[in-house]
């Protein structure tokens, strides 16, 4: 079982250590610490554990370390940077964890470019040794890239000309769409397996900047100091803990404090529950600050976080996730407003961008989600957020036993898909009078939830059982494989933005390419790289 | 061999009719007509014969048939509008083919929308029976879509449910961004095996209107005759014809008027040469109407489509081709000059759209394309587009040898790629006054087309052979498969389009999905379809 949850004291890869305004981020693998068996993690090669303590380290910035303006990621290992992804692990893993793999340290980069753009949280790649793929795709999602000047340092891509493959977690896009690097030299740098050093790499603006060895350090800590000093005027901040999730598992269920995930792992769907505050919370900030990580936004969502990570990695089999919520829609509706109220505070800031960073997981998570809306139920304001991010959704229509769903100011903008829309615009892009509309009424009961467009389906008390696992039973049903791609191009209408680039046409072609016998076959690159034996392509194009 | 040229003399499966500004194109596919051995092609279903002709009739009412205002399109099958690309077709084609045949049925369908747009002949699909999968494709293609009410009658998107593939050409996108369908009523429509009939898909917004029977036939004519009535002030047109293309083919050639194409299959590439017109042509509209298909721009284009399509289909172990022209640079630049100052008569407008078209087919091409620039050559303004369009440019470097290269108005935005974006804005996304700086000087040596950031590399007379030979060889060596991948990934920065979108999300994942034991195993939905045996699935979500 894969556990995503760490943090500094148990990291065996990274070193985060802060220095006032700026953090240092150092990576130093320990190469035999590895998820699995059968590779060694040398060159500061990563598998998944060594990128879910990065994935932890980004997060804890954010909430921990608030008065940090600046990242330096950097290497302890003498003359190497970051050599990308283990290539045994790659050559090794199923599939599944190959894709699973490569989602999941996209989104940590993508989390990267969150802070950097919402916290304020400048990061830089300090390069004092060779990055090369995912080494090199890691310092794209930062914002300042600096080689070290030694002679023998490079940024390279190899993928295409040593594996086969892509440099498929976002190297491909950032290097034309971010950096906007002419598509020609991207063509000749991403098929050159020795990459550039840095006078060339500057020219062509892969880096920012390049330092000889004797200077490196100091350069790298005077432009730190330059953009903390650009960053003067912001308030002390006081940061807040995040303590482990507190979860009861069972065979069949994960229990945390505020969601519950049931498995039925028979008929392949599990029920995921997220519950409302008990009361109405106040959002005074200094009391939220107080609550830390039990205040019931960050909890709850943190958790929900954790659920859906365990479906993706440890629950394959389970196609279809029931999304339900339970308690008082008012007492959702009351984070919300506290929420919008306190904005201009980073704590109440920083909690809101973290809740839109799970829905956007959900949205990019590969199973079905059906949004089961019934009496006790509170999609409210962010809970409502689950069913608009669902694929369908079900009410039940009965007038002896009435439901309601409810708007939030937070549903306007809040919480941005990776396209960059707000999931009810995306919902009304045909009418999108009806965004305002929806947003000024407020609350629903199943009959204007239905004439409105919010809802997918609401069957009577009599057809509700039936219907739903008749849903249920037929989705489950379906190829795996078409209900993936189906719904990957069915969420995401309107525009496109460079992180929906990377999930949609880059994702879409490495996992393509990660099927072809030419990459992953007997006489394939990937499966040969680092044996006697040479890889034998089919040299038909397709 | 596959031959994309025919004609209406000779279309078994299609019947186009005139009838003063309103076409009908009526799908007859004759079951026994197919391109390969083992199926038929019963309830109008399609192979890639099919939508050649198609695509034909679509080209051709552009230029032989310009006074046309509407094209509808329907059936002479009774109750089937078109059952959709013909399975057992796929169930039996190889990988290449499916992609291949998907690729072009999709620039066929963009090409009906951009005579919608562009050229003012409306596509009304009037669906007199049902349209399934690739049949209800057709008509989301088309700007109009009016379904019989016949209590049979439906539109429907069977891929996920019956064949575990998607709706891959265009049909998923064009549901949510097209025609903006809510995403949970496009994920419901998308698992209906029987689809929807006419009232609840009017509701729904997957079709326009609906009509009985009794009333169907009259019901088109009047809405046509309604649309071609806002368009009486149309000035009449003469259009010209198309002749077939002359070619002379030898084993590892192809020789057309203006475009020769030769063949090194050992080393597994292709020399692509586009000849400049012999002399500065005229462009008075009357004298280009007489000239019809043998003017330059328009025969050298149509050669170079055949030309690209022929190496698609025919030749898949070429894996790169080297763009060369030849002539003299100032007849192409008057062709130019010719088309941007007769851009209000329909017939140069056309043909500037045409060879957009032709270029985007080229961007759309999985092949690697080098761009060889020599003395002699003549990369000018619309030429100019292929070296744009080409992943890598050499440039020779040789004082007592000059080569020039030119711009000239058209490279600004008469060729769009698929993301609307002119490729040389596409190349200076970085850097956006080189646009203009660069359509202002107009003429280019190596020197300063190198300084500027128009060519890729400009070795000199003496590395010249050994660096093309080089690059020749280390190109055609790579994976393939990782090449059409990157290609895919560094030909479109910046915006997405409604186009881009289903070239790269949706395909992507469709080909994803044509590699998945699901669809294309032994126990696949696709190769079990219609056999006694069952699908049964790898229910692991990937």
């Amino acid at each position: 079982m894969i556990d995503f949850e760490t943090s500094p004291d148990r990291y065996r890869h990274w070193k985060l250590s802060i220095d006032g305004a700026i953090a240092t981020l150092t990576m130093d693998v320990n190469e035999d610490a590895t998820l699995f068996e059968g590779y060694k993690l040398k060159l500061n090669s990563y598998d998944l554990g060594v990128d879910i303590e990065l994935a932890d380290a980004v997060e804890r910035l954010r909430f921990e370390y608030p008065q940090v303006r600046v990242v330096i990621i950097t290497s302890l290992k003498p003359r190497i940077f970051c050599a990308g992804a283990n290539i045994y692990m790659l050559g090794t893993s199923s599939h599944a964890h190959k894709v699973n793999f490569c989602k999941f340290t996209n989104e940590t980069r993508c989390g990267i470019e969150d802070a950097s753009r919402n916290s304020g949280q400048r990061y830089i790649a300090a390069l004092n040794g060779t990055a090369s793929g995912g080494g090199y795709e890691l310092a794209l999602a930062c914002e300042e890239i600096y080689l070290v000047d030694d002679g023998n340092a490079a940024v390279s891509l190899p993928e295409v000309p040593l594996l086969g493959v892509l440099p498929g977690t976002g190297g491909l896009t950032r290097l034309v769409d971010k950096r906007k690097i002419r598509r020609d030299r991207a063509d000749v740098f991403s098929t050159l397996a020795e990459g550039l050093k840095a006078k060339r790499a500057k020219e062509w603006g892969l880096i920012d900047g390049f330092f000889p060895t004797s200077k490196f350090d100091e350069a790298i800590a005077a432009r730190a100091r330059e953009i903390v000093a650009a960053n003067h005027s912001i308030e002390p901040r006081q940061g807040i803990k995040l303590n482990p999730l507190q979860i009861e598992t069972t065979a069949d269920s994960r229990q945390y404090r505020y969601v519950s995930l049931r498995l039925h792992r028979d008929q392949r769907y599990a029920d995921l529950t997220v519950s409302a505050p008990e009361t109405k919370l106040s959002g005074y900030p200094p009391t939220v600050q107080e609550m830390g990580d039990t205040y019931w936004p960050l909890r709850a969502y943190r958790e929900l976080d954790n659920a859906l990570l365990h479906l993706r990695a440890n629950e394959p089999e389970i196609g279809l996730v029931c999304l339900r919520t339970k308690g008082d829609l008012n007492n959702v509706l009351a984070v919300d407003e506290m929420l919008e109220e306190h904005d201009d505070h980073w704590l109440m800031r920083e909690i809101t961008l973290y809740m839109a960073r799970v829905l956007r997981r959900l949205d990019l998570t590969a199973k079905s989600f059906f949004a089961i809306i019934e009496p006790d139920s509170c999609f409210a304001g962010n809970l409502l957020e689950l069913a608009l991010a669902a694929d369908r959704s079900y009410m039940l229509n009965d007038p002896t036993n009435p439901v309601e769903i409810a708007t939030s100011v937070l549903n306007a903008c809040a919480f941005p898909m990776s396209n960059g829309l707000a999931r009810l615009e995306a919902r009304f892009l045909a009418e999108p009078e009806k965004f305002d509309a929806v947003l000024e009424q407020e609350r629903f009961d199943t009959t204007t939830a239905d004439a409105i467009g919010l809802i997918t389906v609401a069957p009577d008390d009599l057809d509700w059982d039936d219907e739903i696992r008749l849903a249920i039973e037929e989705r489950t049903a379906l190829s795996p494989d078409a209900l993936t791609g189906m719904e990957a191009n069915l969420r995401f209408a309107g525009a496109e933005t460079h992180d929906t680039k990377i999930f949609g046409r880059l994702t879409a072609w490495q996992n393509w390419i990660f099927q072809r016998p030419n990459a992953v076959g007997e006489n394939g690159a990937l499966t040969n790289y680092g044996k006697p034996t040479q890889a034998k392509f089919d040299f038909k194009r397709t």
